[in-house]
């Protein structure tokens, strides 16, 4: 198989056949492959679902574990085949997808050795991720541009704002541990277990297994809680401004009139709105 | 009753009237339709409600049975009278407030051949459907188009989150079952409850039900609730932009170009941007 | 007292100088008079509440009494001064805090006849309505008129909302009471208590007094949660479009430009952006 | 020492090196200082919050005591070299971080003479707000200037909010005292009481340790869930508007003017709204 410097490479055989219907869905198997695979992978989570209850993974324990096997077995084919059809079958596997792929049949093949480790079910539900992959059959692109990018553009000002409230919860749960801490029936014991109970509060969460007893302690608690709920306006303020922004930036960015530059068109413009000038679609 | 090519329907007697009445809200007669059927409706509701209550139902069982009865009775000749007006019967009955107007009228006629089967409430409690066709008594169009208009637009963007949610809260929920699972006291059983435990507090709903008990416990879902308090900003941010957009675009529509009639013009055009006329500014 | 018909009213003595200080705040005694009846105000709200606190009205009750009554008849001489410094007393008492003064006082003489009816305390918490009188002394003239142009702008499509909430809360309320209603220690004992607990849950404020028990019910939970989840960015997305418009409106109702009517400027614009015309600051 | 009048301060020996170290980051050790000083301050909050803990701290008494000890000299040597290297000690020592840089050493040796006092504890957490110093590391400076903005900007219209909240929230928690105060197994005792749990209700919160029992009290209950989540959608608005407003602002710092170097302008701006310039676009 030598593989010459004009840097044409020698496919083997059948590769770009496999190629599509793995890697594609524009062909009718290119779809019917990723269906099979999606089903597979609920199939999968379903499995290690049930076998987490313990009156049923009693019942059907060895139903469960065969069911397991085949499908762990049909994604290492799938993985061998992934790795036959690209042309660079290491730069795959060091991919982030090459990795998810890997993940979802190395569990199974590891519990032989490490029998009843059931720390392997996290690598297990990981096959999950690889659902992703299988959206480039409905059209989400534009959905996961503009969460991607709101998430990439916001991600700082969330990162201090979390940062803030982290140290606001510290705070909050150190005084409400001095406050309440040691009072009968109170909750508080230690401050770790008040910051719990501040996040608890201040994300309107409130579970209510730790609540406040004394008088004082319910009016801390009053005024967390008034705090927390406006506070919760900036996360809610961050993302909607950027999300603002990127629905106008990408309406303006289709269209330049050649004769004023103007750039603010509304989609549907045939002349330029400020000096009549007609524009190009392109 | 012969039906001529002209395309004319000739009018059974008194179907225009009892059309009016029934189908539109200008005249008194209609008004008065409107308000009593929302009258019937409501009483419906109430009746079905006091008969889930125990304690009432002992009471008053049989005037609940003949109240229900009466009103069905009312809206069977509500049902055949809506028949009767309309031109085209079979067209109406296929129409979504056709089956509604069905429904509402079915389940009790259903119950005397099926005794007992209390699940027909829920198609009793569908009569509740049939009051958004009173909205064309008060002036709600605006609102409708609004809501409507945005939970279209957004809705692609929304279903995409939501599937986001719910892959973070199956990976989530998995590693708190392993965390907790086992440990006395706590509730975290299997993944499944595990996961309804992740979306009770990612959306901050927080019954206290399930609620961790161990240190690591507390941590993670700490993380939770300050992941979900700044993820709730993502479908606000979507809405929000999408509400923005409309309101922007309806002040838009001011502006008629004299030449072509275009209406959707930017704020500060000067020249009509589909057939370059001047615009003039009132 | 003739009133003769060229339409001078002749003031009762010392009319004008009351009037400045109860109904002013810019001179001394008129802002003296506007804090010591904030005082007041504040007070008699403690009185009310520590009555309400057995283990303190067992101890107090008689000086709590005594200092009741010696606010309410501070707040008579208050009231027979506001009509008394009025030029038409009748109007003022017509008027929403002429009725606000009324009902500060009178709870406190009715309990003289209808001795120990506690009902009167919802009379008696009114009189912290009368503090928005009060805000004259601070400027929140500009915050008061954003929030009453939000609410009323949006209100119509916030009750439309409201309705379609409520339309959905009964629904799945049926459905769960269907669902878990007669299971052993599930709570959805009838269709009203599951409808409460569609609201609790819809409106993410999850008390946990009701929570499923069954996997059918922690199912559909799991659903409306994260339904609830998404349309809480329906009002928000509601006022917030409002707040946008209002706060842009502001900014551009100051300057048009005359020479080429332009009226979008920065409020510290000299010359027109768009023709280079000298702009007037009115 | 003299120090004479042409403004010149002589430095003291090594006072410039000091300074760059320990005010600055942008030299080797300058960095250095600010990560150990980090990990110092964040040791010192691990050491308070496993003094909280019992069990903990039944054990290993001695080894906190001793860290804190370490601690507390090593932030007393910093301090004082603070001191040394700014050319004005006095003005360094009042302000924001010259008293939270002395409030971080102050409660141990205090609690040498006032033994066993953990209300010490809250100025000891103190030491959190240190941390924000060190921000300089990391560029947060254009999300710290938004978050800034917004809450000076919105800050009255929350507070107006928060008023009119409070308000609320007193007249319901009385109205809801009266209708479920003395019920049996009712938990609204007092007016006080009522008003933390209708708190606790309208920021979502719902601990669930006061719930409504009877029927009317879940109607007004469900009321004001539905309330509060309408009224959460208002200081979303706010800081919302604001945000946006800001990035908006920002975008428009873009276009200089070259005569007279006016930066503000809009962006579809042809002429400079100062000095009536013509813009050049980039």
């Amino acid at each position: 198989m030598k593989n010459p410097d004009n840097g044409i490479i020698k496919s083997k055989p059948y590769q770009d056949q496999i190629h599509n219907i793995i890697f594609e869905a524009d062909t009718f198997w290119g779809r019917f492959f990723d269906i099979s695979l999606l089903v597979a992978i609920l199939l999968s989570i379903a499995v290690l679902m049930l076998e987490s209850v313990p009156s049923i993974d009693m019942k059907y324990h060895k139903a469960l574990v065969i069911m397991e096997w085949i499908l762990t077995i049909l994604f290492s084919i799938e993985y061998a085949l992934r790795l036959y059809a690209v042309h660079k079958p290491w730069q795959y596997a060091k991919s982030f997808y090459g990795v998810i792929d890997l993940l979802a049949v190395l569990p199974t093949y590891l519990e032989i050795f490490v029998a009843g480790s059931h720390y392997f079910m996290i690598l297990r539900i990981m096959r999950l991720l690889r659902v992703f992959r299988l959206f480039k059959l409905v059209r989400f692109i534009d959905e996961r541009n503009l969460l991607a990018y709101s998430l990439r553009a916001s991600w700082r000002r969330i990162s201090y704002f979390l940062f803030f409230l982290l140290l606001v919860t510290t705070i909050i749960g150190t005084l409400m541990y001095l406050l309440e801490g040691g009072t009968p029936n109170s909750k508080f014991d230690n401050i770790p277990v008040s910051i719990y109970w501040c996040v608890v509060t201040i994300t309107t969460v409130g579970y209510g297994d730790i609540s406040p007893v004394t008088g004082m302690g319910k009016v801390l608690a009053s005024v967390i809680m008034i705090l927390g709920y406006s506070i919760i306006a900036i996360p809610t303020g961050i993302v909607t401004a950027e999300m603002t922004k990127f629905s106008r930036r990408k309406k303006q960015q289709t269209q330049v009139c050649k004769a004023c530059s103007e750039e603010h068109h509304l989609p549907e413009s045939v002349f330029c709105h400020r000096c009549g000038f007609i524009l190009d679609d392109d």
